[in-house]
């Protein structure tokens, strides 16, 4: 029987629609696989009559016209890419066609009647990751580019495709594969007590390490926020205008954002973005769905957001809320946000139905305390200000940032066989069980570049990208 | 004070979008202009170092990274065309990018930043129109096959765009010019009796003209219907199922086509396409609303759906519907219907609530009837089969077929300015007044071809493209 994963090894032609959907001026087919020049010569008549495919170079652009029998479909562009140097590593061809969904569509079908197969999400990718044009992380990493939608996000992206980490890792693995073939060896000749790996050279490699992968995996929490947005919880008692805060900010970003006719704008809702970074406002629906009752978050709820969170927004009625009980909140909070790391900071709303100024009240508190009138929309921007600052503290500048889940759990399942390992060294555990711990880490190294990698895992990491890439 | 419309006569750098917008594989910038090398040098380093984009020929392709400043954009890949031989006849390249919505929008930012202004709707088509590359209905024409969602429609835009009637105009515009040229001298002459204009030559040459205009003006309501749809309108008593019956057509349509993952489906709804060539149900929200209820339309209401109709299907329950009925109906429908030049096709419901076959029904009327149960789907494919039928006998072969408005307008304008020429001449209308109507008929071939056209014109022409073309 032939494994459904069977597709992963084949050069047959593939074709997918790599531009987005819809009409538009132009839409961008591709077409790749051995016999793919083969294949597109019989439904292309090239305008300069002498031009072959086959012969005709890389990198070139060919005007002329799609036929289906006597049929004309489209005049188009066709650009050619001849393997080993295109995306995929194949011969590639991108049709250039008027972007109709009729010729699109009419295009991919005479493709497929030709002999074709529409490709499958991220195959053009996972091709380009067989024959050795990218690695398995720097491969997901054009996921990860697509998919962007800040700065921030764009940022670790690029790195991540561009080596990132995975030349690191690469690296580091190798020395420890060169190690472990030595301490392998001893395994053959175990009961003449040779030593061919160096013991401290090991340890010394173990530390190093060790140290690596605590620091990949300590930079999973900005890599994760920085990729998803960073989430930022807004509490506080029924009525004090939470609602109409989220909105006040969400209407100031707005108002800040310039567009770009023929671009979309993200459609996440409620996510902010300031400056290139992502801000995700959490369990926005509990506020939303309030808005015209009374206000009502449980207590449970409530910290269920704090723990999902970075930042916590406290929202208080600055008519209502007294000096002691702002010291009583803090003490509260404390145990579930300052300790763990989490930004807290406080908005005194209806500052516009005060007579006095409320200064003294920050003073007071020691703490960061923001006055607004979310009714009024009047100083939401100190707001924003402080959620940049607040991410620009924990962004470290030139450093390497995990960012794929998959990534960060290798990392931590490598780093305990590296202990593991570090602790049998230390405490004489004879070798052939130390050697288990050390293909374990070998193995978890292996699956960040895809140096290991199986067929199912492969499907499942090329399955999530999007058709025609 | 600049005109509104001198950005008709620029060649400034301008740039767009040019596929459809979302998260995509890739994503395609459009620059075009003078200075459009120059400005794209300013930000894109080539991977092959000694590339330069002036000296590098056209219709090729060049690796490399769009930076602003020193933050990275993109990996891309740039396609280039040098002037005249591009789409607009500048300058051009188009740069291809990970289609990423923030990539899109940060390289868009980053070329306005640089000098480039975001081009306006069809303005790159409008340059190509103003560097003669095309004459404008075809430039209009490119509109349309980009907005085609049928063979039909695509056939007609593609016609139109390759020169269709236009060069036969031109041709036609060409010959008359050179004899009102000559007609018009004897004005200069006009008290010395000079014929310059041979009148037997100028006779024949309207005769032509007028026998070609009314070709064109008769194809018109084909053209309209085959680029729009052909309007088909549903009519009958209360409750005969004639919602059951749309739904079962639109259902029986959905099960033929095949799709294509990654394309869209044309998303109109009630628009049923048939081997390519799409017929669009009339007035349906009025079928559709009465769903639930007795189904209730007025005979005012009906007629204005036959008038808009090319094909009637007239549903009748075979359970309650005498052939004295049917016979009634068809002398009642006869001056709105046949004898417009529209098919009417009687459709009878509920054959499988009946004991006998209705065939003599058929047979005694002499009218193509069609037995039918809409409730359970029964010979559905009959009226497919039946409104092809019906357009496939319309629809004339190799026929230059009208599907601009514009221009069937222009046409008729034209036509009745041949007419009123021809007959000046024939009752010996001074030559200065017939040379008024001898322009106007230039005038209003002219204003097809593009030969003839205001700014003003141009702006709303091209202003209804997408952006991007």
């Amino acid at each position: 029987m032939e494994s459904p994963f069977s597709y992963l090894q084949k050069d047959d032609v593939i074709c997918a629609l790599s531009t987005a959907p819809g009409t538009a001026a132009i839409a961008v087919i591709r077409v790749s696989g051995k016999d793919c020049l083969a294949l597109v010569k019989t439904i292309f008549k090239p305008t300069v009559k002498q031009t072959d495919l086959a012969i005709a170079g890389g990198y070139t652009i060919h005007h002329g016209f799609i036929h289906d029998g006597d049929a004309l479909i489209d005049e188009v562009l066709l650009s050619l890419f001849k393997a080993p140097h295109s995306f995929t590593g194949e011969d590639v061809v991108e049709i250039s066609v008027h972007g109709s969904p009729y010729i699109q569509k009419s295009l991919l079908e005479i493709l497929v009647r030709k002999g074709a197969r529409m490709a499958r999400p991220g195959e053009f990718t996972m091709r380009a990751f067989i024959k050795g044009k990218y690695d398995l992380s720097q491969a997901e990493a054009i996921a990860d580019l697509i998919a962007s939608n800040s700065s921030a996000s764009h940022d670790l992206a690029l790195q991540q495709m561009r080596g990132g980490y995975s030349h690191k890792i690469k690296e580091l693995r190798q020395q420890l594969l060169d190690l472990t073939a030595l301490f392998e060896l001893e395994l053959d000749f175990s009961e003449e007590d040779v030593e061919f790996a160096d013991r401290k050279q090991f340890k010394d490699l173990l530390a190093i390490l060790k140290q690596e992968l605590e620091k990949l995996i300590a930079s999973f929490s900005l890599g994760n926020v920085l990729k998803h947005g960073i989430p930022v919880a807004i509490i506080g008692s029924p009525n004090v205008g939470k609602s109409t805060l989220l909105n006040a900010i969400l209407d100031e970003e707005r108002a800040l954002v310039s567009e770009i006719p023929g671009t979309t704008r993200d459609s996440i809702e409620d996510v902010l973005n300031i400056q290139g970074t992502s801000f995700r406002f959490i369990d926005t629906a509990g506020l939303r769905e309030t808005l015209d009752q009374v206000e009502s978050m449980g207590i449970e709820r409530t910290y269920a957001m704090i723990a999902q969170s970075s930042i916590v927004l406290y929202v208080f009625d600055l008519l209502t809320t007294t000096y002691e009980d702002l010291l009583l909140i803090t003490e509260e909070l404390e145990p579930e946000v300052q300790s763990k790391g989490k930004h807290l900071i406080f908005i005194g709303n209806k500052v516009d139905l005060l007579v006095e100024s409320p200064h003294h009240l920050r003073d007071m508190l020691d703490l960061e305390v923001i006055f607004i009138s979310a009714k009024r929309k009047e100083n939401i921007s100190s707001i924003l200000d402080s959620l940049l600052a607040n991410v620009e503290a924990g962004k470290a500048s030139d450093e390497v940032i995990v960012s794929n889940a998959r990534h960060f759990d290798a990392l931590q399942q490598a780093l305990i066989a590296i202990d593991a390992v570090a602790k049998g060294l230390g405490e004489g555990v004879p070798t052939d069980l130390v050697a288990i711990d050390l293909r374990t880490a070998l193995h978890q190294l292996g699956l960040i570049t895809g140096t290991v990698s199986s067929q199912e895992v492969l499907a499942t990491i090329f399955g999530r990208f999007c058709i025609g890439k």
